[in-house]
């Protein structure tokens, strides 16, 4: 039975990769596995490297979700795909929900153009659910205490919020997301977010293996 | 005046590189621009090297294909369009016609699809004019006398074979493509090419400027 892919989403400081990680713990090995984006794979990780060296301030919005797509499509091939052909849950911190929030309410690029190219890049595959962790942009700073801010950290507070009210319009548009409150314990936001999982979904793969 | 964009196009060892040398030389400085794809950046050189590296050889098609677009997209906005708007003619070794030839008739991605990618990717800027510098097949492998082939080069002849009709198959139903025979010597085919540039795009950017 192929497994379900779950996306993580939300801004910077909003806690999805502690949920990921929490959330992929509560499914259990062996069924499981928890990846995220970019640099799940060793093409990935260059990839990643160049989105975020401060030496490319010049990469276009264009070209920037180009190389984000490129890191999707070897993400689906090489992780996703085979984990999900092998009856797997897979859990992913940010997937193509992140596009859409970024590149097209952020940046401004044109979101059908966008919807196109992840649509190219993953072969179609979407997530079965993704879930929205969010908080507000005070919240996610006062969580960010990272000494070395990269990139997209350091880009601005409006933009931020765009990409915020981006996934929250995302969210409210399609049946295969659902918004968890991010500004509770990390123990409440993963109890929301199991809750979530379990009402979505349905019963977790152990029990079809 | 905006400048003209040419692209030279072709499969490996056509000789279109040594022919948009000597086009730029015919153009003439400072009124002209010769440039390359992929890695004609600093970000594109990172992405040729991805795209060459042999330790890579699981990239996907799509994967491929998306990287090669992003190096376009920083292609135009950092070299391409700023040299236009200075009212130079800019002669590429390779452009969009690579990718519908290799990423289209070469690796079987969708032609649709890969245009809508190559659109997004320039912005929309397509050549003035792409010429076809085309030779069969053993030609362009003897010519080939490089010690370390590189990943495109080590693929299949039937491969090449399909990119050689596809771009003969692109060029004959596009009006913006010229063939030239490249069989020739490296004059011959260099008449050929000022030749096609002087009837389809006028006089040179000297007396423009």
């Amino acid at each position: 039975m192929r497994g379900r892919l779950i996306a993580l989403e939300g801004i910077d400081g909003c806690g999805k990769s502690t949920q990921a990680r929490l959330l992929a713990q509560w499914i259990g090995e062996p069924n499981v596995a928890l990846t995220s984006e970019p640099g799940a794979t060793s093409l990935g990780m260059r990839l990643r490297q160049l989105l975020l060296d401060s030496a490319s301030p010049g990469v276009s919005a264009r070209a920037e979700a180009l190389l984000i797509a490129a890191d999707r499509a070897d993400h689906v091939s090489e992780v996703i795909a085979p984990a999900l052909a092998d009856g797997r849950w897979v859990v992913s911190d940010r997937y193509s929900g992140s596009t859409l929030a970024y590149q097209g309410y952020g940046r401004g690029l044109d979101l059908d153009t966008l919807r196109q190219l992840v649509t190219f890049a993953t072969g179609g595959l979407e997530a079965d659910l993704n879930v929205l962790v969010d908080v507000p942009l005070e919240v996610a700073r006062a969580r960010l205490k990272r000494a070395d801010a990269d990139r997209f950290e350091r880009l601005d507070e409006s933009f931020h919020q765009r990409v915020r009210d981006g996934y929250t319009t995302i969210a409210a548009s399609d049946p295969r997301w659902v918004v968890v409150d991010g500004t509770g314990t990390v123990d409440e936001v993963a109890k929301q977010v199991s809750a979530a999982i379990s009402e979505r979904l349905g019963p977790l793969p152990a029990s079809a293996r």
